[in-house]
């Protein structure tokens, strides 16, 4: 659960600009706030199954955006990769070329 | 017209994945194998408008998710750090550092 958790959180921060305001509202406050599912149906004043109908179409619309544009993967190829860079350079390098890659990962 | 087609070509390549078969078709035809409307309209046996209006929304579609998502605009900051980062490293360096720098623009 945990992992699914936290993978729930990079895909919402990579695709939630996709989701409706409806859907960020429920999925911030179950993923991010940890609100349980009859605390958000209280919050709505709709039904506890109606929240989780759409948090389990939310994470499929994510899983799916992931299929399709991968951002998620990439992002930990990158993050592999930048991690291989600093070993490599270690503090006795130009110092230009640590900036260069700070402001590749603040990309990210 | 050259820089639309250009930027078009790159927001078509970043969320291709996200249009419809249809979609992809008219837009490769007219951007990447540069058919006309009239040209497209016959090979599918609809009107030139009908083919011009699904381009026009298509356009738009990939500039809302560019406005959403920010592939390009991140690939293009992205392109420019390897490249300073090329132009400070030169060839006198750890051959495995380059190797990561191949391999962070092969994710692209």
């Amino acid at each position: 659960m945990l992992e699914k958790t936290t993978r729930m959180n990079y895909l919402y921060d990579f695709y939630q600009s996709l989701l409706t305001p409806k859907q960020r509202s429920y999925m911030s406050l179950y993923y991010l706030d940890d609100f349980s599912l009859g605390e958000i149906a209280e919050e709505y004043g709709v039904s506890r199954q109606a929240v989780y109908d759409n948090i389990k179409r939310t994470e499929q619309m994510l899983e799916e955006y992931e299929k399709k544009l991968g951002l998620f993967e990439k992002f930990q190829a990158r993050k592999q990769i930048f991690q291989s860079m600093r070993e490599i350079l270690g503090d006795s390098v130009d110092p230009e070329l640590l900036r260069l890659l700070d402001a590749l990962e603040k990309l990210e």
